[in-house]
């Protein structure tokens, strides 16, 4: 399959390496068509992995992934354009972190809106699926880094899209367990759970943790 | 022990019930002296439940239970009087869920503060630990409702308030792990997680559930 990732970050370069492992052609956007780390990736991960800009990326990928830092993503994904994104799935990772305040971030957007929401509206043509911005990067690609069962959350309003989003965290990246939020405005939710999941960060000194939902 | 609950709703029902279940005379606060649901609830659970204004009450416990509507915590914190409450403990349970613009509800503060740390900075004598805000009433004071292990979570600025808070999550409650998440800015994450509990409520359809953190 053809995939695009926007963005040249730790989560970017994690999805991206992953995906090429698997066998995808993967393209890496960012803002400008030789942005270094990009190339870098790019070098490093083979034939089937390359790089461009946004726009590039999204023209290229039949499913594209939102690696951008959270504050940053509705700007990026402009320069992506809605036209190359149109009737695509998007699967929205990112954490709307402002550490323009120091440490802890704070979120730029929550409690009444979410940036799933916000991207969903300005691009309403795509099929915007939020999902793995819950967990560290290296967990999101192998969750079998936590010991024991743990769930992953979706959402999004397309089912399709979430369906085939959930197929892809089972039988690619090796989820045992997604759980269904229902439409996007559950990335309410799923973003608000940075705060918690840095004090558990600080509390635990490890990055390889995450929730299991127990009834 | 003499404990002292504010609060009439179905919070402060069923702490105060179990508190009394357990040995403890326990008052419950209300606006006014006469409160139709103290009164009603100091009758069926006999002797040892007693009930009186939010001030009788502050001046009556040895430890406090915040039992209260969140959005309205401060104002019955202010009626308790902080007099009544110097160095005392106040476990805070309550959330400052916002219904004013429909379901699901909004925090009416989040993110860069929480209710937590309100009452913490409103009352700076008081010892406020906050706790048991993440799970429905009746797990509180009966974790075993919910079917395997589970984790609560606890934080605020005094260690030896929350190690005694610790112990009657544990002693009294059931409760088996009991996560201290630092001081008491760690009530943003706690509080936060209302809406994903909310989204999980209405994904399960049962209120009988709650997070395990795995690693």
């Amino acid at each position: 399959m053809k995939i695009g990732i926007f963005g040249t970050g730790m989560v970017g370069v994690t999805i991206g390496t992953k995906l090429v492992q698997l066998g995808h052609e993967t393209k890496m956007g960012s803002r400008t068509a030789d942005n270094a780390k990009a190339v870098e990736w790019a070098n490093a991960n083979g034939g089937k992995a390359s790089h461009g800009t946004f726009a590039d990326t999204a023209a290229f990928g039949e499913i594209l992934f939102n690696c951008t830092t959270g504050m940053k993503s509705i700007d990026a994904l402009k320069l992506a354009d809605e036209k190359n994104m149109s009737g695509k799935i998007l699967v929205d990772i990112a954490n709307p972190l402002d550490f323009s305040k120091g440490m802890p971030p704070s979120l730029s957007v929550c409690n009444t809106d979410s940036l799933g929401e916000q991207i969903q509206r300005t691009f309403p043509s795509v099929k915007v699926v939020k999902t793995l911005n819950s967990v560290n990067c290296k967990v999101m690609v192998n969750p079998s880094l936590v010991h024991g069962d743990h769930d992953m959350f979706i959402c999004g309003n397309n089912s399709a899209a979430k369906e085939m989003v959930t197929g892809i965290l089972k039988d690619w990246f090796g989820w045992k367990s997604v759980i269904d939020l229902g439409g996007i405005t559950g990335a309410r939710a799923m973003e608000m759970l940075l705060p918690i999941w840095l004090k558990l960060m600080e509390t635990f000194n490890t990055a390889n943790f995450n929730l299991k939902i127990i009834r």
